[in-house]
């Protein structure tokens, strides 16, 4: 099995670069279907929402198909996991994050039969809730769908 | 606090970035200190003592202190969450990775009082023990050092 | 030391079976002492106390003793360890359930000495805020008490 | 959505049932493609190989496919939480295993879009290396695939 | 690398031992910096909130800079995986706790290289949220500083 | 419901007084059962084993009771999320443990109902596999048995 195109670090690079960054890249970022977002909380429920409304609306996938939601849902959860490295909570732990979110859908194998697989990627800080006292944070989760 | 120098991201493009990619960002790597190097392995230990050897052997930590130790070991831990995703291990649940490794030692914030800073991140695959049968992984550790 | 009685099997199989299909176990049932419930909720916290609720309702711990409210209290942590697998949360990781929830008080090894022991088990949904985009989920803890 | 055939529920059921139990529950069975197997070790790794081993050579999963794997793999996992409670692990913290697994593949939802799901349910007891000294667990995980 | 200064021991003595007992081991408590404090909450963010207010007020880190308050947070969270043992988690999982902290902030290696460590100790009770169903629960957390 | 003997902190404070240091605290140590003993290694296994060993070979717990051997089993573990505060692993995470572990035995609370306890604490150090990159840990678990 070959990887043809690298979803996950697509998504990654689309959730670090600026604008000005980008212009090298956009090539390899044609090949899939994406969708952008942020949001800044302390709450991981509307992190994990502002991410599937998101992906909804944008029709990365399809809104009353379970099945799709799901491979989202533990997605998303997995990506999360970096970025919280080892406790999968944010305002009970005193912390609050401020990301940038990918979603990349594409087909990474040359195989047809793999078919599609999902990529989430987050981008940005966590730290203590008070402006500036954070760090850099990444987060990375692959599925397929 | 405002963060002049990203070596979150630093240390992640480095990682993900083939070397015909790295010659737009030439100049931000350069504001900062920083050793690479590869591991493969289904075995937890030999991907965290490849990275602590490369770092002493190329002098980005003091190799007696243990101050300096003990920053880059939470460091790599941080960032094998991100790899691993919920499961802190790699052979017990039957996977292997195959990972490019970047470890970045600078000066983040404006503020001098803040000081050093290490950024640890991790690309690759991570998979069954069985070639091609993967998915790609990042993980991104921070701390004070 | 031999199992006589499995109370492990005997909540898991009363959690999941419709009344119709009671029957055929009915004599297994009747060894051990149970208590039965159903919670539905994104909240830990509800679920936790929906099943300590009915137990002391029921009799089947003795509400007064910590010794008893503790050996509950940590097989339904347990319990609740396999319906979420892997991050101890529902709400907080943007998830709900639908459960049913059944204790077993009972002996279940053929040694006096060994004495009573607890199971609790947990069967229904799990899923998005959303009826219908859920799988099923099991989960089964078992403690001396 | 509404579930027309609880896989979770089927495979659980067959992982608990002795021979003499299953007649009633025959035709739920019949529904769905299903794959049976025995493993004790104090190895997490062989756990999961035993199952995926099982899986591959009856036919239930297409070997060659890394989409079907890695759906497989991560039910594995899910189901091992169960099993586990809360420490990954089984040889590492002195506990050895001996289960029963199921893995049952099939159309749990009656809208043909939401297609194929994996199930895989673990019974059996776990405790210390010593012979008796052991107490009961289950497992579930459940994904699409 | 010898200790010359056990700072989690001091840490946990002061915050396990009564007035009347502390007299022995005054000698060693006056080789450091220390800040107790109490706080009896469900809520994990008001217990750590509890500690890095005490700390701040004493002038035990330095409040503006986010180096110090970085490594503070990091080991309070590790002091309470101690307390938690398993789930970082403590009225989502309907536990109350009762604990008393001790920060200490020292030079424990005999080598001036090591410079200051921090200890965060908490000793107290965690249980139901009813008055006395409750057993103790110690935590350590270590950091360099 | 009353606390009359904190087991837990006499666990904790056998563990991390030297001798000279225990005078004070002697007729507190006399209302209880203990055991003592001391582990170094990288292998979790070992470490949960010289725990299980010195207790049975102590004969406070009864060697052939399942019950006593699982109520200890669980402490201990309890007791390790301490000590590794987050990733219940030590070599597998490259680290190396040198402890002195303490079982107490005894009756905490006043109402004669609520039985016998066991306490279980660990006081030494966590580190690199290098004398001396180490620093202190401590862990405490308590249960019924
Ligand atoms: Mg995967
Ligand atoms: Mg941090
Ligand atoms: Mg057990
Ligand atoms: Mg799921
Ligand atoms: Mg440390
Ligand atoms: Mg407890």
């Amino acid at each position: 099995m070959s990887q043809k195109i690298r979803i996950g670090k697509i998504a990654t690079l689309l959730a670090m670069l600026d604008e000005n960054e980008y212009s090298s890249f956009e090539s390899i970022f044609d090949e899939v279907d994406t969708c952008l977002g942020k949001v800044g909380s302390m709450n991981m429920q509307k992190v994990i929402s502002a991410v599937e409304t998101a992906v909804k609306r944008s029709g990365l996938i399809e809104e009353g198909v379970y099945r799709e939601t799901h491979a989202l849902y533990h997605t998303i959860v997995e990506a999360l996991e970096g970025v919280t490295r080892g406790q999968l909570a944010i305002g009970e732990t005193m912390r609050t994050v401020g990301l940038r979110f990918v979603v990349v859908r594409g087909e990474p194998y040359a195989e047809e039969k793999e078919g599609e697989w999902i990529a989430v990627a987050f981008y940005g800080t966590i730290g203590a809730p008070i402006r500036g006292l954070e760090h850099e944070a990444v987060g990375l989760g692959i599925n397929h769908i």
